[in-house]
């Protein structure tokens, strides 16, 4: 059996890489070694320090080059509420909207029984212990509003709930700015149904 | 300024990549870091190896971790012919039919003035000099037969022919096993002009 030469190494390599098929992976390394050596270099570096240097959260799970990360160590955080998002770009989008200054657990995934991913893979037994050390009162869960993400709410929800933990969901309906004409029908039901009083 | 952690080193580094941009890059650090740490320690050591290992062949210009390539040195190759092709891919195809048994140069692209890519990116030198050893007697020019290959192939053609060189192109015409009912006009209008006697 031939050994695998650099530039097959190389291929290969990039194949681990989501989304990228045979075809892409060799494009981008005749790309690299061709056009942008400098390119190459910095991501041979920035994988090898980047493993070196990066860990999960003890706290909420989301990466940090610490111990603890920045939000989790920030004093002026609302303890008695914790937020649970799929990912850190979920994460950075609802501190965007500056509207909430609890805490974080960040699943780093959802469930997802076909692709076989279940609760271990989200890390729910720390997410559990996390949620009951006896300073979170509310849990808000803001996994997305796909079917996955639902589901996913709905486990954890029903998980938190025996715990004695008041567990709230993100809200549905009409979009900020939203026409009626241009919404989705499903939106526009959910929003009829969870009318508010005004 | 805030230096960059090295999460965003990390996506910043695989945003080098052609056809990556912020979304799929942040998407490829989160999946590396968290579900596929292996993965980016083979990136990693792939790419600081492959840049260590790779360069071009001195006479072929493809890539090569030797001071000429496997093809280059093979003795048993017609040295009188010189197949010019736009990327390693494209020699690779043309070797699968078997029909060749020359030896090739490998542009390592293709003029785009529009891109900035113009003559020395194309290594239009180093392909005189090889064409022009004394040995090569027909150039038979390979590049993709879309605007930009064709304008390659013109280029080259027009350079090489005041050199005395006898210069030649793949045929156009209709594929094998092509239905004229599913061809576009274009090629069928080419394979008319270039009706061949039976
Ligand atoms: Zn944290
Ligand atoms: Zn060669």
């Amino acid at each position: 059996m031939k050994s695998l030469s650099s530039l097959e190494q190389m291929i290969e390599a990039l194949r681990r890489l989501p989304g990228v098929g045979p075809k892409s992976a060799t494009r981008m390394a005749y790309h690299l070694l061709q056009h942008d050596r400098e390119g190459a270099q910095m991501i041979g570096q920035a994988m090898i320090n980047g493993l070196n240097m990066i860990h999960n959260c003890g706290s909420c799970n989301t990466f940090t080059e610490n111990t603890l990360c920045d939000t989790c160590q920030d004093s002026e955080r609302d303890t008695s509420l914790l937020c649970v998002v799929e990912s850190p770009s979920d994460q950075l989008m609802i501190e965007q909207t500056m509207t909430y200054k609890g805490l974080y657990f960040v699943l780093m995934g959802r469930l997802s029984p076909l692709d076989g991913v279940g609760p271990q893979d989200i890390h729910l037994d720390k997410l559990i212990r996390r949620a009951t050390d006896g300073v979170v009162k509310e849990v808000v869960l803001a996994t997305n509003f796909n079917n996955e993400g639902e589901a996913t709410a709905h486990y954890i929800s029903e998980t938190l709930k025996v715990r004695g933990l008041h567990v709230s969901r993100l809200a549905r309906g009409v979009p900020v700015g939203g026409e009626l004409e241009y919404v989705d029908p499903g939106t526009i039901a959910r929003a009829m149904l969870d009318r508010r009083n005004t």
